[in-house]
């Protein structure tokens, strides 16, 4: 944990300091727990209501909250991005010691950097590179001839299977598995015949993957998450598909194989995307939907029905399943002539 | 596995017994296939059908069962709660014998208790504490400050990160995460900024968690599982949620980050919260619902729409896709005015 | 890697060649970037239009598509699947090195075939028995009493609990857990009672299993996968579960406690399905759906409502809210006579 005193924090993060430039900081903490040595923030206008009590030592936040803070304020124009960056000051990610713990299995043709960090049972493959200063967490399996770039963390318990390769500056989290097998079988007369999934997966720099998220090898060529990527934990990727650059992905969603989604989309939860398709950049999905034909126009695109009290949302259950014939209803007392088909949804 | 006497059975667990108490009972089976050395149980009944013929050695059951059982019967007020702790009686957890395995790979700064056991290729972090009778199963990994309570157990391949704390009697199953990194990043300019995961996760007594379910550490303050709760497999939990005493969570729920859900709530499968809700006590959620606002009220909510035959339910989706359009017809054939706007659902 | 000739090929897998026998292959390739040295495929008719510029050594197409083939064809009945085996024979399975690795955790009462293959720390457990050629991977925990039939291939950090039976030729990927706990617990007066899981699981001959798939283990009885079942990855299989031989599940499905599907069904991906169904034989389920009640007759079923541009979706999803209201509005305007109820959903 590192400390600051707020006149070093506002040159460095280009803020403007109302109060006290010699006041210390040594932690963060929340508007509604903070102490004296600790920074807080606001950015969501839903937490004001605490700003006005606060006991930090100091609050990031917009110039138009500077007014009712009653302690030291860091004016910043991104409040959240301000105090993101100055918390990872005074908590800076665990230090990566160099080395390989004796109980790691690290094959003898495997290229690590001295400065990499290997951890208690840990498996290395045949060939495998590990770049400066990567932490291989206890515990984790990378099989062979995987290529893992300068500063990436793979925290515990990950698996890469083999001919994976991740950018730099990545974070995998504990039971992520990149490279499994996907998904793929030829029905014939005999029943299902395995297609071999030769491809590989490669990760670019900068992407985070959150706990048991899976992402499957490529059938032929490989899997692709561009550069910026951030996957929240138990999302599915199938074979073949493409993620564009800074597109994040929220926790549950599943992508089915052969899809393209292009750069700076925001994917919410449980979010299922059918194989095959092609989502262009900067599309917004919104939670719950589920997308089975390609979208070309970015925008906002829904498709979650909530919930409800039960009994009324049984009803209205029972007549979407009558949809057709009440829309048909309505058209015999409009005096309209009645549709060739009723439609089809897919 | 044990062995008891119908007459020791119905003394201990308080039922009135109907038949010969010097009757042994070795093990429990199903209603169809008990044998005369097993105890079974009628608690749902649609299997009552089953009971004319069952060749158990006895049957627990409900008091209005009795005279149809054609076997000595265990008469309960609660049929399956009673079966479930005799069943505990003859089929106990298995034993843990005290003691580390040689390949664990201890931390000299942990601290565990004599009376627990650390199976083979387990790693146990720095500063670790692990209370009495704990069983930490094979290829677990706890990474440092983590606390588990007495009694707990860790099944296997289960990751505990840094500074997460368990309580007592909990049962964590194969392939658990708790204290991954929360999700979350701060837009900039320069793309996403990683926002610090500083919180842990605390996790009461008497939770038991489902294989590969996913719990995110705090942001700030902690992740917060109260006592009794029971998490199902593949679920996932997002940073600082929190979850009241004796809640029930079925298999791949998603809980949103910052969502409160209070006590005793029952949540179905495949259930999505969003985040930055409150959800009362004493909610129950039906499977497949989507919660995006907050639930203020107990009682039941629901929002899955059921499947139909394909054809009938892509023209009833289709028509749904038309469904504002379809209502202002009504209206206009109402001869009522057009409302200013068709609504939102959010 | 293998290497073969276009006639060796047509011969041993029964296709008509077009063109040279004695052209060479050593690997397969996708239609727009294959070189003279790949084999290629033409099945989904939407990859037509890169048929005529394809470079490839060979191409495996329908009859129908071999006067347009500006290379060699083997012209199959079934050219995928045909393409499938190809693919086998050039690119084969990693081979299985018989051996135990000095690491590997091995207890004395195993019984390990002296031509399977048990990796780096991998742990086997008590009275365990691994087949013929088996291949158990890095850091894979297989406890006590289970089986592995011949030619099984644990790809890494897979957990296999107490009891279970696992098939010949079956392929488990990265992640997966087999035998975890079922979800059963009793309320009572004092809260939830642990209802004990004994029962185990059993899978059969060639069953492919998904990276982190989870399959829990049976409450009394066991929990059963039967021959050539496919699970993607991330599907979650309640206890007591059977799924019936040849059916194919997609990724992130959900099935619930005590479900009976039957063989040859094709489940979607993100599919819920409640407990203590039936599902028949040769029943395909369309993405997303939610299952809630039997299905007893063979076809297709849907459920997914599809999304749509986010304020259009909104209104529609609003009227949906408003639904039963607006059937019974039409029944008033048509002159009908109100309902008794306006239905129920479940």
């Amino acid at each position: 944990m590192g400390t600051a005193s707020l006149g070093e924090l506002a040159v460095r993060f280009g803020c403007t300091l109302q109060g006290d430039p010699d006041v210390r900081i040594t932690h963060v903490a929340t508007l509604e727990r903070a102490d004296p040595q600790s920074l807080t923030f606001l950015a969501n206008p839903r937490y004001r209501r605490y700003l006005g009590q606060t006991k930090a030592g100091a609050v990031v936040l917009d110039a138009q909250f500077a007014a009712e803070c009653p302690v030291p304020a860091l004016i910043a124009k991104n409040p959240y991005a301000t105090y993101a960056r100055i918390a990872t000051l005074l908590h800076p990610p665990p230090p990566v010691t160099p080395g390989r713990h004796p109980t790691a299995v690290i094959d003898s043709t495997a290229v690590i950097d001295p400065t990499a960090a290997i951890g208690p049972l840990a498996v290395i493959g045949a060939r495998t590179r590990i770049g400066t200063r990567c932490a291989i967490g206890p515990g984790c399996v990378v099989l062979d001839d995987v290529t893992i770039g300068a500063d990436t963390r793979l925290v515990a318990s990950v698996t890469l299977c083999s001919s994976v390769v991740i950018g730099e500056r990545c974070v995998l989290n504990p039971g992520v598995v990149i490279g499994g097998d996907g998904f793929g079988f030829a029905p014939d007369a005999d029943g299902l015949v395995k297609v071999p999934q030769i491809g590989g997966v490669r990760i670019g720099n900068d992407v985070e993957v959150g706990a048991s998220t899976t992402i499957d090898r490529g059938t032929i060529e490989d899997t692709l998450i561009e550069d910026g990527v951030k996957l929240d934990n138990q999302i599915q990727i199938g074979h073949n598909v493409r993620i564009g650059a800074h597109t994040v992905v929220a926790g549950c969603t599943g992508i089915s194989g052969s899809t393209t989604i292009g750069a700076r989309c925001m994917i919410a939860g449980m979010v299922g995307i059918a194989g095959h398709l092609s989502i262009c950049d900067d599309v917004v999905v919104t939670g719950r939907s589920f997308v089975n034909s390609s979208i070309r126009k970015p925008g906002y695109y829904s498709g979650g029905i909530t919930v409800d009290e039960s009994t009324r949302f049984r009803k209205n259950a029972a007549r979407f399943h009558r949809l057709d014939e009440l829309a048909r209803q309505v058209r015999r007392l409009a005096g309209e002539a009645p549709e060739p088909d009723g439609g089809d949804d897919e």
